[in-house]
């Protein structure tokens, strides 16, 4: 037996699994927090054996390396095994793969020089994705070492799509495009809701609206993107827990001008005090379905502004595909809010949507939420980055 | 007989017309450009008498004061006579009218005072809009003045579409919403396409496609705004002549950090060094297209990237109104261009869109340019701010 260990490393954070590839079993996940604060957090569960209870506790985690380390002595201690198990390949997520990477890549010094690279466009994200790689790397000398880009998905977006109308030579010099995010998601979605309908993913056009803490609506055309919400940066777009999504850019000069706030002030707010936060003080779609259920003016506004954005993208990707198969939620608030997928496509008829509420009832999948008669299936399909990441890093050492 | 005077003045330039009211006939019109530079420019019709042999001079032009002088020393050198023809009111084009101004409105102090607090959200217009104002009332003393203000018709947004998903207090605090803008032209072109068809406004739901040098989108829904796709000022939204419309609000943050642009220079960039002219070079569309018959790759993507933009909007209001009766083109690019408007609603059948190319041909309308068994009915309806604004200015007087 040979498994996939899937990691996805943070500035103070990793998440990682291990997948037997066989059947496609997790056999463990885990996810270590505040590496580099005084106290770390450690939840490992060895999912074959006892799903049901996690293994916590608290540690002073350095950094990355030792980080790996706790990981290796949980392995060891609680299992499952790794000898059982032995690690074929680690899959990594990361961030921005900029117009370099296309697809899953096996990492040299090379890959590794081109993550950093980019951190220029992914200042959060790519130094701390490339530190868990280096880490990794030494937790596991012998095997091979892949990355998997959250952008590599939406490589396919014609210029069209991801061309702002801003001067052109200084968006080529300074790298300014639609990247887009949340790509293995997107990826893995449109070909599981494919495979449930039994149909071949390149005849259908498909919109997949990925809604969890963050949010990207994608158009995709035969299996491949061919627009998608978040852009330059996963600011754009829906909106999301904590984050804006589309805004007159020139509210960022105004703020700037009127407010006194510097340019990295407007970046936390518009990425970490917005949204559904900013909107209404909660970025958790349930406190703000409670409030709402209540009465609450201001959170049935904040859903208001969430579904009207949510709307538009859908009309939007339809004009463009010109005929839609499919429309597929999934993600947290996709996978498991009724309420929030029967606004989005209430009153669509016209368009060929029809929601069945029974089927709409109720969370998880895959199952499909429209009636018999409705022209655009729409379906409800869970996401498993974790599963397309470890797929995509056994490919790309096969391959 | 009685006349309207209607007046749009810039920071350096002053536009007018005088319309006679009962048969709503243009008597003359004119453009002073340069006011406060060396040498100012005017240009003066007497459309009434000599309609197409206008008086063109330069002299200098010190201010709006001296602006209106020189005006009126044409209508008395070259007519139409303003004792035939009395102005019985200013008509004053205003850009912003924030919360406070829904309609038009009679000029007071109080007025003034108000369209001089609003400079801090139009700093370029509002200010210039009144020293015309201001110059205007030492002009014409003894008629009434009103102010016609380009946000009025979008006061009916409703909160999901006016409010940003930013924090709630700040947004407040500092006026930041969703405005809009050509309000003028979307009223008067929503109208004259119900009137063409023999229609009543309040039973059409209409999309407007405003698209001139400046370009704006307004879903219409019984004669009232409900969404449109200029914002917090005109720069969101379409691509335009030179504005970027929407990006993602994270790249002026990188350009900042990047390109070491200040928040001024981000302002002028997406302003006035984008849209058309940043992707291409060329604000005018005619450029382009010429440019493009011709196999220009760059102009080529240019107007990809207009009608991708354009065609995204149509299918947010579409999904937004549910139906959609009409679909209108106007200014500049909607009045002329009808390429551009046969690849905007290119293969939306599936929507009940379908376009006539021999009624698209050529220019000018109204018209109607879809087919007899097209569910929605495409318009082309030349705008004309001038007589909406005059109108508007009578009814204010009146009422
Ligand atoms: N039953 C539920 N109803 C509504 N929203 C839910 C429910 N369960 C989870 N969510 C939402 O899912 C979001 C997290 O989604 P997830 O996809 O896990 O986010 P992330 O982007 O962090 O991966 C939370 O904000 C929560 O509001
Ligand atoms: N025949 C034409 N074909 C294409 N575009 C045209 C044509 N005539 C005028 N235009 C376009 O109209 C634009 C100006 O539109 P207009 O509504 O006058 O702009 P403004 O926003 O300045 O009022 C110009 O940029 C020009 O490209």
């Amino acid at each position: 037996m040979s498994a996939v260990l899937v990691v996805n490393s943070g500035s103070s954070s990793l998440k990682y699994q291990l997948i037997e590839m066989t059947g496609e079993q997790v056999l463990a996940s885990g996810l270590i927090e505040r590496i580099g604060e005084d106290v770390g957090v450690v939840n490992h569960r060895n999912v074959e054996a006892d799903p049901d209870n996690p293994i916590v506790s608290e540690e002073p985690i350095k950094n990355h390396v030792d980080a790996f380390a706790v990981m290796l002595a949980r392995f060891a201690e609680h299992g499952p095994s790794m000898e059982e198990h032995p690690v074929l390949a680690v899959g990594h997520r990361v961030v921005h793969g900029g117009k370099r990477f296309f697809e899953a890549t096996r990492i040299t010094d090379l890959v590794k020089i081109n993550i950093q690279d980019l951190a220029e466009l992914a200042p959060l994200h790519n130094p701390a994705n490339l530190d868990g790689i280096v880490a990794a790397e030494r937790a596991f000398p012998s095997v091979p070492h892949v990355a998997i880009f959250d952008t590599a998905f939406h490589a396919t977006l014609p210029e069209k799509a991801y061309r702002y109308a801003i001067d052109r030579e200084l968006a080529d010099r300074h790298r300014v495009r639609r990247y887009g995010f949340h790509g293995t998601s997107h990826q893995y979605v449109s070909r599981a809701a494919a495979e449930f309908l039994g149909k071949d993913v390149t005849e259908l056009n498909q919109i997949i609206l990925h809604l969890g803490n963050g949010a990207s609506a994608t158009a995709v055309r035969g299996g491949e993107s061919v627009d998608t919400s978040m852009g330059f940066t996963p600011l754009e777009g829906l909106v999301m827990g904590t984050r804006s999504g589309d805004v007159d850019p020139a509210v960022l000069v105004h703020l700037q001008r009127v407010a006194g706030l510097s340019a990295a002030d407007i970046d936390t707010l518009l990425n970490r005090k917005s949204g559904l936060l900013g909107l209404a003080g909660a970025a958790d779609m349930r406190d703000l379905e409670a409030r709402a259920a209540e009465g609450d003016e201001i959170a049935i506004t904040a859903l208001d502004v969430y579904n009207h954005r949510l709307r538009g993208y859908v009309g939007k990707y339809y004009v463009d595909l010109g005929r839609v198969d499919t429309i597929v939620f999934t993600a947290g608030v996709g996978e498991n809010s009724a309420p929030v997928r029967a606004r989005a496509l209430a009153g669509l008829e016209r368009l060929g949507i029809k929601i069945d509420p029974t089927r709409n009832e109720g969370r998880g999948g895959p199952k499909i939420i429209s009636t018999d008669d409705s022209e655009v299936t729409v379906l409800v399909v869970p996401t498993n980055e974790e599963l397309e990441i470890a797929r995509q890093t056994l490919a790309a050492i096969e391959g």
